[in-house]
């Protein structure tokens, strides 16, 4: 186990109902709020009426910034910072999914930068001091609203860059999984894919020694592969929607990789798809994680492989171990295929391999030739094209 | 699951040498520390000297409480608060393991409150303040270095009492599983039985749809059970002794509670036998638990412990549900034996039957009648005697 700092600041009001607080941690920081979020669904689904009569009744104003994008761009996150130099704002609340918590993390940070916010994206350690963030969850997926990370895409330069800062841990996160009831299953489904990708990340990441964190690891994974396909069929059912949400936030908080160290292939190759053909994010992962499986398998992974296979589903431990590995991809894949996520590139709009090459190039710029099992442009082609 | 708060604030250096940090972390605080620790194994390992210079080389002064016992006493609470005032200490460091941590955070409050010690002890309400604590561990066991609980005995009235408030959560801890090296293998079985007894409490608590929490459970049992035995037999085992350590931290730290509420009624019952016979805290759990597991077994209960045994023992679930529970409870006893646990109140001093009964009217007040499976006196006495 390697030595590690273990630091989450993020405090939760989990359950239903649980909104009810919201005016009493926003008043910690401030009465001047920026609202942020994006398409609209919370208007429909009455999250966003709540929110301003709490707000009108305890004496907080706010302002809006609507329209964050399923890849929230830094044109955006300009229209948020001036808003809240122009409203003197002390205090950001995305209501959403990651996509609105991640735009509103690097505003935050944004507001207290002289200069181009995409130069900040570029160097995040540039960042020293944020707003106070205080985020609604509306969809588990990409455990943003504690963790420590936000993912921003230029649409000019086609760049999709991820930070990282301990500086933009919400203050507060809330958490209802009933505001998640009108998730549409494509987006349940994707945003498991998500969550199942950010474990997988540090699972097969090849460091060990950490039995306890490996195990907690699967505990998540089992949350997702049980509840997952429930949630996809029982919008409305509680517990699913629950362990889901919380399983999200545990799968990327900072916790599972305590003691561990990881490279992040399948995000690195997936953030090249969502820049160049701006596809949903954990549908994109869920493509490629079977065939990534496949390409770092080998002797020295297959007992990786074996746990997650015996621990996850449960297959007969007396198997040969490569049979288990197997075993254990093709159901990691029946997992996706029964949530609907369906298994080409093609299958979502992209329609040649013309980008391959630049995103493989891309893509190696995450440090992946130091992975358990390097991984070279070519490899990262190859995997593209199988996925293709 | 039920609604829940998530608040945990203790922030974790983890790993081999991270006590080079201390001097950091203290003067956050201030530079007057009260060192607090027990029988002086710290002074013969080193630990001591180590701590001392790095505070020599600072600028932080120290006062030192030494002594402190193994069911930490009221009395020595109320010295270490006499050192406070005499010495202008701002920042509390307790050495050592649950018993020395319990102590100094109820020095910590007993500091601010204008009134004996043992008053604040049976009404922990009254504590409005505490002065900063910050842990260095050298025994896995009670979760003290990351959660908000304290246990401290009054010998005169053969009281023990558990106190819980988010003012004694400690700011820092230091982890580093080599301090742990030197714990004797008896001390090593009793911690890893409380670590377990701690996850026993809430995973049998009954309340369901919590199903990530509950695998999670399972996660940190499975450590247990997998490197209690191995501590035990090879005490300089790095990866035994660190997944050991981290998960006593989250055994109680407040993680695995979310959206449970829970009785503790093995705590309930051994709190007792260490109030009356000073007995070492985790042997006497470990012999409480299977005699409770086989009387709260019953048709409601046995789903839990079928998923006990298939998860953390890997038992054939084709088998008849009671027949897996029964030998879960027969592997969870193979766990102690392992570890040189006897399984016997008379195996470790206690002579005879005489206290029995106050102290199972003493165990109730707990609130015992409220559990899953309700526990009256007479089932508590006779658990004891089954013990005896």
């Amino acid at each position: 186990m390697q030595n590690f700092y273990y630091d989450i600041p993020t405090k939760v009001a989990f359950g239903k109902g649980e909104i009810q607080k919201l005016p009493e941690f926003v008043k910690e920081f401030g009465t001047k709020v920026l609202i942020v979020y994006g398409g609209g669904s919370i208007k429909r689904t009455g999250l966003y009426d709540t929110v301003v009569n709490l707000f009108d009744e305890n004496g907080i104003s706010h302002v809006e910034l609507s329209g964050v994008e399923p890849n929230p761009r830094v044109t955006t996150v300009k229209k948020g910072v001036d808003l809240c130099k122009e409203h003197d704002v002390q205090v950001i609340l995305p209501i959403g999914g990651g996509s609105t918590i991640d735009c509103a993390k690097v505003i935050a940070a944004a507001y207290y930068y002289d200069g181009e916010p995409w130069d900040l994206v570029c160097d995040f350690s540039q960042a020293k001091e944020t707003l106070p963030l205080i985020s609604v969850l509306t969809l588990a997926a990409t455990g943003s609203e504690m963790d420590l990370f936000a993912v921003i895409s230029n649409e000019e330069t086609k760049d999709k860059i991820g930070i990282g800062s301990s500086l933009v841990y919400p203050k507060y996160s809330i958490l209802d999984p009933e505001y998640t009831y009108s998730v549409p299953r494509y987006q349940t489904a994707a945003g498991t894919a998500d969550i199942m990708a950010h474990i997988f990340e540090v699972y097969f990441c090849g460091i060990t020694g950490t039995f306890m964190q490996d195990r907690i690891m699967e505990a998540l994974l089992k949350t997702c592969v049980h509840y997952g396909p429930i949630a996809c069929e029982e919008p409305e059912n509680y517990d699913a929607r629950a362990n889901l949400m919380w399983t999200s936030s545990w799968a990327i908080n900072g916790m599972i990789s305590c003691g561990k160290s990881a490279a992040w292939p399948i995000h690195a190759m997936e953030h090249q798809l969502s820049a160049y053909y701006d596809v949903t994010h954990g549908h994109g992962l869920a493509i490629l994680i079977p065939v990534w499986m496949k390409h770092i398998l080998n002797d020295e992974t297959v007992d990786i492989f074996v746990n997650y296979g015996i621990n996850v589903f449960g297959i007969d431990q007396t198997l040969d171990k490569m049979e288990i590995a197997q075993q254990a991809i093709t159901k990691t894949k029946g997992v996706f295929d029964a949530m609907g996520l369906t298994d080409t590139l093609r299958s979502i709009g992209i329609e040649n391999q013309d980008n391959f090459e630049v995103m493989a190039e891309k893509a190696l710029g995450d440090g992946l030739d130091d992975y358990i099992v390097p991984l070279t442009k070519e490899d990262i082609i190859s995997i593209y094209k199988e996925c293709f």
